[in-house]
């Protein structure tokens, strides 16, 4: 297993944070943690400058700066938020010979930083990456959400964490995550943030398929959907996606279910971790065979003009779709 | 959609109650219902004659009367239940042209006598029967259980009751179910406790595999399983089989996962309800894909000499079994 | 294991011959029997009894006889052909208390008749029907076929025989099949015919998706089809999907993908054959979960409104539809 | 779609050809391209310096010499061979800063060398080396193989080769791969040697758990497997699973099945390039329902003991494991 020193990071009191990343996540992140985070001072970067100019303006005067590269945060900064796509950005970002955060902390001569990333990618780059970040003196944790945009701009986020010890994961939650989420969860050690985000979202993409065929069955067999949900959820079959997010319309009131399916997490953000949990079984040699059928309906159902754009509990009318009842 | 009279069965205040099939649900269910059900007499009838001799002489002197055959049952009784393994048997016993309970309703020219069915079959079946005893005039409800044999013995079923209208449900529920059960459902019309109880299956056959898959996943990439499980619980991939009932040892303690596997829900058992299920579907014209996957996970799993008398949550075990970690 | 007595039916030089179920594949097996069989007086039975009149002003003037009831065919024939939609038909057809065809052998002394069941239906019942012919004095044996309606014009079906014993099957196959088909194979003994075609379409249910993924995926990542499709066949890939129906347009001439998969063996009867495959498996308790994964394909398929009378070769487009390359 | 230049590689009519991978593959394509290649010289490289020496010593005095680093094989040779277990290994062996192939000719100044790539990596890394090489005015072509070790050692592989044009496949296939294959195909650009022997071995896995489902379930039920193999292998059932390789035993004489399944491909190879097909069709948004339940049933049996050294085909035995038949 992986060892992690069990260094600790001291963050100045007025400490200056940067956020890499300004994305539908990312932006709203960033806004919140400059609102609220107590830092005097920010430093920010995106792939598109404008992007990142826009959040500068809506900020307080003077109070956001707008770096150039991620190197250039680093060198200024105490603690950084990535919030990226996926693995390669991630890397590219952290670990770019002359742009990359660990060139800049070499640059600077900075050690002891603290680095977070709450991008949602595969275990392996994490833990690559925190593993270069330590060589270079500092600490990375890994710290991917769940809650959407909406929890985003709310700052009503969760956050799975992995940290090399627990006096940094209450640093970062106390100094930093707080203002971004709510409930902030140490999942131990780096790269369990995203173990458990994957376990989680796996179980939540096949407990929706599921949820999906059991309630179509039952309709068609002639049930109230009504009925049916109220028997199951004070059952053995209940479960978060048939007593809180069910799939079929009619069954709970504010749902995506009721509002044909808009809003919510997108079915191809559920293939995507879907795709995410499947690759880290093929690593640990683990069999996930509904995990893997799950992630191929997900795939269907995102690459179609009609559902890519929908929740993910459309996987419920995808199942009745142009069918003949 | 099939449309059942909205007859009215009256019950004596003290009626005469049969039963029908003395296996291992049936014995004990029988023996509560001789206990508590208030009736003075009683007729039994068991493919095993030592079986339904047994059950009369466990019983006060004189209380329980053993017939030669199901029609024998029906000709002196009011209310008979039936407990029986499969569709077949529930055909044969009410229906076989001169044994079957329908003909001895006939030649006693019984009419408005309530039939319980709690036997576990095919949708198909149980609406089949209950045409043919409404033609002859008495009223047939399926009121298939959950709880097992544990729950037999003690009284504490859960039945999923279809019947033909709330009059004869509460009838049935206030003078019969209730001295075996201790949830009593209504689910709509004759058929729709079957189709509630395969539908609450499948939900449980999936999330039982994919909660042994996430955590078995999760403990392989490196996380406590207790600490996962805890995540899961909070978070949006929570369900029974992770909250209640979770297959990986450690996590809860009085669950079959803490004593390998014993006790519980049979793993073939679960295969013959998912087999119920995948076949209704077919008949529906409905998609369960991730069910049809569990439904030949548990065949397998069930097939296995190590497995065949384990709980449903060995499958946990299974997918572990024999690996290099 | 079944034993069917080895008893020998002698089937007279000029035998009468009788046919149930003139649907769209028994309609034109009947026309040829008619025309090619060398017998001199025919007894044909259909639920429509037009279909049936229509049948016999088709053939030669007094050729043809239209009975009221399968019994009254079985009173009048040495040998009986059959094909009907399903196991329920059959039992009917055979088993029916009064119009049964073993009602009608009892009804007229016969014994030693042949019974030829061309339907495709499930080994349970086709061996329990087998039986109660026997019980009765005769012999049925299964044909189930492959080849279609073009096949069912042509005469040059496939016919997939179980037999008590290879007499019998001679007997058959030289004086009634033949007439009919092209391909006839002893399968073994009764029951076998339906086991050995199940066997078949489910491996080509299986192949034909297969084949549909595996070309799809090559044209998505660059490839051209023809080329791919050259690789597999020459290469352990190779199949009758790949290398003689091949689902991907523009790869082949003549098959169904060619011509917007119009003709061919429609998605319903591939769903079908699928569910009597799995069915088969539970009571065998054998694992087919790429057969039970098919199963649910087809059955999605073949329940939307596009592809319900489409080649089940479709399954290539709809992999597709939809979708944004 | 990514184009490579229409470059044209000249190779000396007595080149220096270099071989970087000596693993079990590796070592016997070099030998026989050191004894039928035609070169007069040899250099080659191997992570186990002792495997490089021996082959050296095998060969004839001086013939071969043993480099430090790919990048001194690169800086001596005008044709190198690559044969490396995965993707990593080959980003590192073609792109190490300093230690890399590309760096090797950098720092030699050589032009137009010709990089040929013969292990099974992912399309994306091919690809992405393959322009890294094409910017350092190199050509590199990837042609994976199939045939095992043994075909390795006899000089029968199959190589499925990607190449920026047919004049440079072709001067590759006479002047190279043909001293170690007998079959060697031009599947278009570079990458698409991946893109073919990863559909060809999707089928392929797909197809062995079919033939191996299906003839599990005639036997149970009781067909004789000789006679269901001949069956389906004149029928739409055939494939080579069936007809070359057929997983039941006493089907056929001479393959693994014949022999407890030693010998032939192994199980962890297929689910290797099953992975391999997975990711692939997730980068292409293509849906591998089949290929995705093929890979997690090769995962499963890959990872247990009795099963990680078996050829693939003894999936059948799988299936019946433990079982009560």
């Amino acid at each position: 297993m992986l060892q992690f020193r069990r260094m600790y990071s001291q963050v100045p009191s007025k400490p200056v944070i940067g956020f890499v990343g300004l994305g539908q996540m990312g932006y709203p992140m960033a806004l919140n943690l400059v609102a609220k985070g107590g830092a005097t001072s920010f430093v920010v970067y995106d792939t598109s400058a404008p992007v990142a100019e826009r959040l500068a303006a809506a900020s307080g005067a003077g109070l956001v700066t707008v770096a150039k590269t991620p190197s250039e945060v680093a060198e200024a900064c105490d603690v950084v938020v990535t919030m990226l796509p996926a693995g390669p950005h991630v890397r590219d970002v952290y670990l770019h010979a002359s742009t990359g955060l660990v060139a800049g902390l070499a640059r600077a001569g900075r050690k002891n930083a603290l680095l977070v990333d709450s991008s949602t990618i595969d275990v392996a780059t994490s833990k690559d990456v925190a593993r270069a970040v330590e060589s270079a003196g500092s600490v990375m944790l890994d710290a991917p959400v769940s809650g959407g945009t909406l929890g985003a701009e709310a700052g009503t986020l969760t956050f799975m964490v992995g940290s090399p010890n627990a006096q940094t994961f209450n640093t970062v939650k106390d100094r930093i995550l707080v203002h971004m989420g709510k409930n902030i969860v140490h999942c131990g050690t780096v790269g369990n943030g995203q173990v458990a985000k994957i376990c989680n979202n796996m179980m939540l993409g096949i407990s929706m398929i599921a949820a999906s065929e059991t309630m179509n069955l039952g309709v068609r067999l002639g049930m109230d959907p009504k009925l049916l949900a109220g028997i199951i959820n004070t059952s053995s079959g209940r479960c978060w996606s048939t007593d809180t997010y069910n799939p079929c319309p009619g069954v709970l009131p504010n749902v995506p279910a009721a509002r044909d399916y808009t809003g919510g997490f997108g079915t191809s953000l559920m293939a995507k971790d879907l795709s995410l949990a499947v690759s880290a079984a093929h690593e640990s040699k683990s069999t996930v065979t509904l995990g893997a059928v799950a992630h191929q309906i997900y795939n269907q159902v995102s690459s179609q003009k009609e559902y890519k754009t929908k929740d993910f509990s459309a996987v419920y009318k995808w199942l009745n779709d142009n069918s003949d009842k």
